[in-house]
């Protein structure tokens, strides 16, 4: 089984509160925008990320998840340590709320935030100097020495 | 803002059963494996899954998170119909239950199933006729007609 992962489909009880932190925070183009139902927007190669109004992810699952998102970060990583904050200032500007201010991170360099969006999905907004990613795709994840 | 995803992290309470399920049912190889911290594994161009000691993951998003992933579904797309099952099958025997049986879904010509890993995490194991990935990356999604 090649590694991959196709979509990332997360519980959304409020799509418009959705829209507007993922078009006007990130300023991204939503792929598909279904009302009442999903919003997929890109966000790799061969890669969606779904926002699926609450009750219909539900059924979806078979009532096997909870109508929030948790227990899961989903990270975007910035070029430089001094564009964390104006990203932090823009998601919570679209209605994100800051779990976490920007900081130095526990881990060699990292600097970051946590932003929820309006459905409780937390976004790590981080420079990572260790991370980056080859020609062909792989990550490069440089250990501390 | 280049709409892109760089790590999704997991909330991990039994890192061994974690990479039971991911090493043996998928079939990946870890990227990195650092002992009672954090597994990684590469799912895509530029794209890092890990699963994060469950205590750690909570310090690190400041208790912003419930310990265990809800909410969020994963998605893995298989090349035909026939390869469903018998990757459910293959994850079973890793440790993963079986929370949709292999169904046709409520969406045009999908057959999928959820499968639970034993940390919470909510696979989707899907043939979908309407999604394929075209040479430059981008996602081609056919709505039925």
């Amino acid at each position: 089984m090649d590694p991959r992962l196709h979509f990332v489909t997360l519980a959304t009880r409020d799509l418009d509160g959705a829209r507007r932190f993922y078009s006007d925070g990130f300023g991204w183009e939503p792929q598909l925008d279904v009302p009442d139902e999903i919003i997929f927007y890109p966000v790799g190669p061969g890669l969606l990320l779904g926002l699926f109004e609450a009750d219909k992810f539900a059924q979806d699952a078979a009532g096997a998840q909870p109508a929030e998102p948790g227990g899961v970060t989903l990270s975007y990583n910035v070029p430089s340590e001094v564009e964390v904050q104006p990203l932090v200032d823009r998601l919570v500007a679209a209605g994100g709320l800051v779990v976490k201010p920007v900081q130095a991170s526990a881990f060699g360099g990292i600097v970051h935030a946590m932003v929820r969006d309006p459905n409780g999905v937390v976004w790590e907004i981080g420079y990572n100097p260790l991370w980056s990613v080859r020609a062909d795709g792989s990550v490069e994840l440089m250990p501390p020495s």
